[in-house]
């Protein structure tokens, strides 16, 4: 895949350290690289060739490779699995996870700071990049997801965690290419409510497959259900979720092909793929 | 002073949450901005201007900030007081703490992207924010730093510690002015070498203070004592320490000088007003 050869690349220029070590541990963990491929099909929408998003994608899986690290960490989730393999914190220490989260952070935006394009374009997209990961956007998420406990969720608070917490990213990965094309800020908002669909969309499917499939099917510890979290299934029920889900792919399919001067195809096919994963 | 209003400014355009909560308390903890200071007197030698610059010093401050909660947490220094006030895990919790820290330092790169500079020059610049705060950068002094414990530690590879861990934001303070002037690589390298060397001395001072001062006169825990860590003050002594910090300072003061077309006053000026600083 050419996201992974790049991350490999990339990972070259880190000085050799522990911290590099767990970095590259987690990274190259099998992750299914949704964001990447998401950015890249986007880009060859707009008539963009991988090379001038690379900086871009790499930056993105790195970025959401340190939200699962810091995500896993004992004072919040607590989990020991990840894509079938111990966690970060579990195979190093604690103190080297978050390390390793803060340098997969860090190191995202020196990467996205490679890319070649108009560098009036490349500064706006790391603007998008840091603030749809940022405190505004994945990170509020991720305190929402913490605090959730404290009260009683709804749907549309849980929606408002999702759409934080799963869908700030892939929104990233749809705005970036449109932003590094020259779109207009409209253009590139409505990319934003895309994404925030694919996550809600994408975050139920998880919920479903956590309640459907055993740890080891799944690859990571089921602590959702094993903490009692509220979620999409225990809110609506397994049928109306998956119907929701599937709804939520559909519109965001039929708003791709609305846009002028984007080829959907690529796009519109890996969306499909990704609803029908079991995994 | 200057960067306080910017930073409560960039503040002001986050979303409400927890985790803004916590930013704010540390970010507005009363520290004393040396490397924003740095980085306007870096600029003003070179004629630019407070505005031309506030996104990075907001940035670099934010980087700081977030740098030392996330080494207070109790996995790293497990420290309970820092600038006299409860650490953010203390004020707030663990969750919260690593949150605040990932969203000052993600947040720190969507300040920086608001740079009204040449953006080619932004780009190269947050290039260099993000290289000195990295894996290979700040980031890899930490993990030095919590090695440190498992190994003898000798002068040279103290000094290794410390020159990533201190120096490499210092540098970033210096090198970022001296991009965004357009300087060539060679001169931003010399500011590289020129912030490690007030980077150490800067260490080398906090040891001295570290055994001079109570907690309470210094404003947080004495932790490298109570943790039986090697400093350079249990390393040379008190006065071989004292000595060697005047020398650097004395060195990098003579190096900014000899730079051609920086009107070199300001920031000599500024580094000679921390060399005799007592807390």
């Amino acid at each position: 895949m050419r996201v992974e050869d790049r991350l490999v690349e990339m990972m070259n220029h880190v000085a050799d350290s522990r911290v590099k070590e767990a970095m590259i541990y987690s990274l190259m963990a099998g992750g299914k690289r949704i964001r990447p491929n998401m950015l890249y099909a986007a880009a060859h929408g707009y008539g963009l060739q991988d090379e001038d998003v690379d900086a871009f994608a790499c930056a993105l899986e790195m970025i959401h490779t340190y939200s699962l690290i810091h995500d896993d960490l004992p004072a919040m989730d607590n989990d020991d699995l990840r894509r079938g393999k111990p966690t970060c914190h579990k195979q190093f220490d604690e103190a080297t996870a978050i390390l390793a989260g803060d340098g997969l952070l860090t190191y995202a935006f020196e990467t996205a700071a490679t890319c070649k394009a108009e560098p009036a374009r490349v500064v706006k997209a790391i603007g998008v990049l840091a603030n749809m990961a940022g405190p505004s956007g994945m990170v509020l998420g991720q305190c929402l997801d913490t605090e959730e406990g404290e009260t009683s969720v709804d749907w549309d608070a849980l929606m408002n965690i999702h759409a934080h917490k799963t869908g700030c990213l892939l929104s990233a990965a749809l705005m970036i290419p449109a932003v590094l094309a020259g779109c207009d800020d409209s253009v590139v908002e409505q990319w934003h409510t895309i994404g925030d669909m694919i996550g809600l969309a994408f975050q139920i499917q998880d919920d479903i497959l956590d309640v459907t499939l055993t740890a080891e099917e799944f690859g990571k510890s089921n602590s959702d259900a094993r903490n009692e979290k509220v979620t999409s299934v225990t809110l609506l029920g397994l049928a109306e979720a998956e119907k929701k889900m599937h709804e939520l792919y559909a519109e965001s399919a039929k708003r791709i092909e609305a846009f002028k001067g984007f080829k959907a195809e690529e796009l519109r096919e890996l969306i499909e793929e990704t609803a029908v994963r079991n995994k």
